[in-house]
């Protein structure tokens, strides 16, 4: 199921494409200046156009990234002709970004990475799922973690395909984190605050309570969440079924 | 109650709107680079001249932000005419910041950031306020934590009503952190604070111990707070109705 | 027994000396700022053709490290004539790297930090070895941990010795971490894994639960490993001798 | 009781005004980077010939102190004619240094900050001066922890009176560290190590041991030390009074 946003037109896409490498270029340092990948981990990708997607290459350390290094896929993750210099190529997990597009026409960009708090909650068998921060559940509605997938692997692809229609951020079960958005800095944007919610979390548990949000205070954020981003009442929806901190409580029911 | 310092002088609020501009943006930088927000969080506001305030635009990455995003607002938060460029609007919480004006006609600057580790232990129901590090009594006086309100609703300014008068830091419950000063920078420095005594609280409560200042160096210290920042005995006093850590102590019994 | 990977070819390591003498400070500048380092703390080195090192001097903050201060070795750390302005002199820590060099003629770089989280684990004497984080696995293979020896001492190459040859990454027992590389980028990018896998263990520690992966998926990860690294079999295989977190299991049984 | 070292020679301490004013601003942005202090937290100061202090003034968020900033005093603290612009006092915390001067007539710089974790160890009572990290014990011997002071007060240089003379790195009871040095760099870097050290204690105790070194290895690293930085046995020793992590032993018995 798609968000019931509209397919950005064809104007919006086309943006220049200097300026998306630009855009993409300074996530990566970002990520990499906030603790957010390790090294050559993370990848970031943007629609070009219709029919093309400007991804990160594989191997290279995503804090020395530079605008050129860049790949042009198609949708299928095929490299276009000329579309890299010396034989880059895109990450093997451009898979999940593939998967993104096809199931969120509404989306131009994706990001992943591997924020070490969120991936510790995962390793924790900790859901990041409850409805805690008022922020988190109006911006990015429920962050659920899905099932673990050998990375790179088709797998990647089959186990976000039933959430990704539906969340714009997901844990990955030890394997970090994916986000998608209307930009390559709103796709990172929420990629922060996925991270900023895990440290919150991790840290409120050691000192020993998670204060779970009220269900009116619940309603009312996920009321704000629907005008705020213009959702249907079923997108904007909290994801109950992924999470089972207010016991006996499903949203639709 | 508000302090009891003079107003400042309409000299001492014009400043340059330049200077200004170019000091709510470096303020704006440091969160970001410090963690205190993520992404589009945050934002931060100084009064210009008597009848105005410059701050930053609603859904702009606050690490990114340039000097012509800002806006000018007066103190209803209605924009001028002229006072923002491309349809730029202030944030929904510029509220709280009307409300510390309003409230606090000796305060130039405001600032609301989401600092971590302060969330997490407003998220654990745990107080800020006990007297622990001596530099934070002098320099900050008590931490209060308000109540809980929605984000961005008509609650905002009500919570922190009863406090930001005679407070110049409070935690907001499960949305980070509000402080007040004489200049952003002043106000920034603040918000540093908050998040120290934070992150010094919540260690040391996860070492086992938090040893709580001796009553009479608490005396020392609020008479050195009194002193330093020209306040009454009354403004300068511990909140010890927010507080009790000292079972069965009252300052003012 | 040393990997099975081809020994860099002459043409491979005479890379322009002024390249690597600033890829070398590029590194430092990242250890200090991402905090694997504190001051004089850490030390790179990479190979300058068939008979020499370029490495780090003694006593220099490596934040603030310059190209002019490298200094170049013999394959036995002895300073070559001309191969050091104003007397500075190697780290008494390259005697790690020169055994590292003597038992991997396949690695071209060697990176010897101080990680905290990495650190704390050793003195707490909890293990970096078990198969947690999938790409770990894949990229790293098995973190050892190596008996203690006094830093700077001989019993720092002693303690290498027996695991260096089949590990890219190792935890010096209350002493920090020592990775090799391809070069001095990612020599340090496997510091930057090794810390990153550090915290999520610690984390995961403290939030309950560290779940390990099924033996299934390991062997998934390994073949992975081996087919992604050009590994043999056996080079590939994880060192159960060292960890213990799947009962009864050993890799080669 | 003074370090048996060296007093430097005029010609050393004489060095050029413009490169200690570099040196300590530099210092100064890299304390508030690390987040070794917040806001207008923190100070520094050098020698400037044989009667003379280089000092941080009062007030200035440090992350922005310019050389000009800096303040020039004599050896009881008083700003020299001409010694400062606009009006700038030193801090009130240079009643430490003045004090760490009079009592290591060895030392030529000083540096106080509040490093989170160092205080946080304060704060719940837990001793940074445990035999721990062998490089600690080489570098900076025994961080042993004051009484409390009142911060700025008369008790301050009371408190490190006792210690100061044979250790350059003190905690001070909530209330951050101070540490001594051959330049403004070489102190700063010994703040780095202390809170370095911090962090890995209160880490590994959070992950339920600390392993102290044995006996033994303790006596080599304090040879080390010795010869490593021309102590005599006395001053290189370390200080188990302040200690007791090995229960009844004692160095000097």
């Amino acid at each position: 199921m798609a968000h019931d946003k509209a397919v950005p037109s064809e104007t919006t896409l086309h943006q220049d494409e200097r300026a998306l490498r630009t855009e993409i270029v300074r996530v990566c340092r970002l990520m990499h200046e906030r603790g957010l990948i390790a090294a050559t981990d993370g990848n970031v990708s943007t629609r070009l156009g219709e029919e093309h997607l400007l991804t990160t290459p594989t191997g290279v350390p995503k804090g020395l990234l530079r605008e050129e290094d860049l790949v042009i896929t198609d949708l299928q993750g095929q490299v276009v002709p000329g579309g890299a210099h010396d034989g880059a190529r895109p990450s093997a997990e451009l898979r999940l970004h593939l998967e993104a597009y096809r199931l969120r026409p509404d989306v131009a960009a994706v990001v992943h990475a591997h924020p070490p708090m969120t991936t510790a909650l995962t390793v924790a068998g900790v859901s990041l799922a409850p409805c805690v921060i008022p922020e988190t559940l109006v911006n990015l509605g429920t962050i659920a973690t899905t099932a673990y997938a050998t990375p790179t692997s088709e797998q990647g692809p089959q186990v976000i395909r039933a959430l990704i229609g539906t969340h714009d951020a997901l844990a990955l079960d030890r394997h970090g984190a994916v986000t998608v958005g209307q930009s390559p800095m709103d796709a990172y944007g929420k990629m922060e605050k996925v991270e900023n919610t895990a440290v919150v979390l991790a840290a409120a548990r050691a000192l020993g309570q998670v204060k779970i949000l009220p269900l009116d205070e619940i309603r009312r954020l996920v009321a704000m969440r629907r005008e705020h981003l213009g959702l249907s009442a079923e997108a904007a929806a909290p994801d109950c079924a992924r999470c089972g901190a207010c016991p006996g409580f499903r949203w639709n029911d």
